[in-house]
């Protein structure tokens, strides 16, 4: 088991290495080993090109013939764009498969093993398993769900507060945290607000990292509130895609899509946008990651729909205080404490002078 | 370098295997060192026992001579219950001292180093100095200020909420962070919190752990509302002692001091109890440390006064939401980003499934 281990690790991040430009794809490595050495490295690096497998195939050559493969994902079976890849293996001899996780895709989830099966390899699955469908965690609910996958991040002090009563919030955080942020909203596709933000802070809302590329800019607006003269309504760094109801104004739709933003209408809950729906066209846009940076109200309306996969909390070592300052999740709250959020997979890790907490909410 | 923090980590090992025991005298350790053996250890056990060093000396008998001597806090230099060790140290023939932290009394702190050094002994400073003087910041503040160290203790959620809007707060944190708690307990001299807490969860404030000593349980109870049936009251557990105002009746007093709770009366502050009078009497009642488990109000009222030494937090993996749900800091809170209290050498730790911060508040 140690081994198996050591070298589905090293897949693992020869796959991870490939963070954001392997899209729409999911990331996947693979390692194969004979007589205790490796003889060959894969990655899937890019849609179009071919699988981790493949590549690793190549390297080892002859060497593949009774070896054992490690791959972070089950090798397909369908003749996509390169071809099977468990068919490959079996043709190169390989004698074991390792895999982490099995296809996410429950349409064909089992059958690449079943191939190998049949050619009489000894397949072996689920080391690692947790580490490889996290570290594709997107790509798995997008494949399946056709929804993106939902991050929330904000930032808080200590005794959990966003800003202050007057609504002052920069900065909660150091810049080592708010570097991190960018890289966050880097790796999603959308990036979603509240108009409040808009209308408080007037934020670029960009990813401000070297080569970055800058996520789609959702704004919930379910009155066309926002300012023309918005950063992102006008500065064009990004595409901005406004969620609204019925209740907007015609004339406001007209002057914003005039600058080039998109509207969607939306059929209104309780006067608001509806967060389901919102996710839904996001998804038949083919935006499969966004990530809320809103007020409480917001993540709040998210939460109680149960469409928040994951939060992302930077934690200062600062104390606001005040009975009126603002929390990262408000709105109604749970009743009694068996109606509270359970986070699974809780982790910390310190980000400069700042802790940044990160949980899957496991609904009830 | 290396071998002094390697000494100097065993001295303060030493020390605080003895946490609980010493009181009021501060935890302090001593190694001696001889040609790179070890030939003395000591600890100071016990009030009107031998200091740290004078035990070591004892072990190390004649190899003490020409060796040196690792002690966390400056050797004293008067004659107290077991004379001074500096002079101790100085007949015992070692030719270098090496001192984590001066003597925090600034009446005589530098006296023993000067001792040591017309002896022609080499003395050396500051290793590992933070350590030692956290260890023993409970004596350091009380010793100079005659003020209890004031640590406050929380739990919450990851947003930063300390129960529901209807006051449930059973339980936020798991097992072994509620163990965690009532082991601190047991360090605090005293246990405060604020008359609503009581009326709220009637609790029974004692540190419920084997052997555990139970701090004296301080109510702040500006009119004496707290039901004579409370467990404070009755239990006869631990001793009671409320800190009301002159708006207090009378024959309420004399009814729960029939039940042997002391009643002390202090200056109301905006019709409330004044902390800072509270941290005086009890600093006058040799309580040197009180834990305060207030709410959101309590907790306020001594941080805007600076009162607070230390904060413990634990924060749980779990969501509550609700922009009416209390948090642990309330009251005015600041007006601005730059009026937020920064905590420094704040660390984080697991405790069962629970966060537990530990940080310092920094008052401008």
């Amino acid at each position: 088991m140690t081994d198996h281990t050591f070298y589905m690790k090293l897949a693992l991040e020869n796959a991870r290495a490939m963070k954001g430009q392997t899209d729409p794809n999911p990331m996947v490595g693979s390692v194969i080993v004979n007589e205790n050495r490796i003889v060959g490295i894969g990655s899937h690096l890019k849609p179009g090109e071919p699988h981790a497998e493949i590549h690793a195939l190549r390297m080892a050559g002859e060497k593949a013939e009774g070896g054992t493969i490690y791959v972070t994902l089950e090798p397909c079976s369908h003749y996509g764009r390169t071809g099977p890849c468990a068919q490959a293996i079996v043709k190169a001899g390989l004698s074991k498969v390792v895999i982490a996780s099995l296809d996410p895709n429950p349409l064909v989830s089992g059958r690449g093993v079943a191939i190998l099966k049949e050619a009489g390899i000894e397949v072996i699955t689920g080391i690692m398993e947790k580490e490889s469908q996290q570290m594709n965690e997107v790509f798995n609910k997008f494949i399946v769900q056709k929804l993106p996958f939902v991050t929330v991040k904000s930032a808080a002090t200590l005794d959990g507060k966003i800003a202050t009563a007057t609504h002052d919030s920069k900065w909660i955080t150091g810049e080592a945290a708010r570097k991190n942020v960018h890289q966050i909203r880097n790796e999603n596709m959308a990036i979603l607000v509240g108009v409040n933000t808009v209308i408080k802070d007037d934020p670029e809302l960009t990813a401000r990292i070297p080569n970055g590329r800058n996520p789609v800019r959702v704004i919930l607006d379910s009155t066309l509130r926002i300012p023309v003269s918005s950063k992102v309504v006008q500065d064009k760094k990004a595409e901005t895609w406004i969620f609204t109801t019925e209740r907007a104004r015609e004339e406001k739709r007209q002057v914003l899509e005039s600058h080039g933003v998109s509207i969607f209408t939306t059929k209104s809950r309780d006067g608001r946008v509806n967060p389901e729906e919102v996710l839904h066209l996001l998804g038949e846009q083919q935006i499969s990651s966004v990530m809320i940076e809103g007020g409480g109200a917001v993540n709040a309306s998210f939460l109680e729909q149960q469409l928040i996969d994951k939060f992302v909390v930077y934690m200062a070592p600062k104390l606001l205080g005040g009975s009126l300052s603002p929390t990262f999740l408000e709105g109604q709250g749970a009743e009694r404490m068996s109606g509270a959020v359970d986070l699974r997979e809780m982790t910390v890790e310190q980000v400069g002078d700042d802790f940044k907490f990160t949980g899957y909410p496991v609904y009830k």
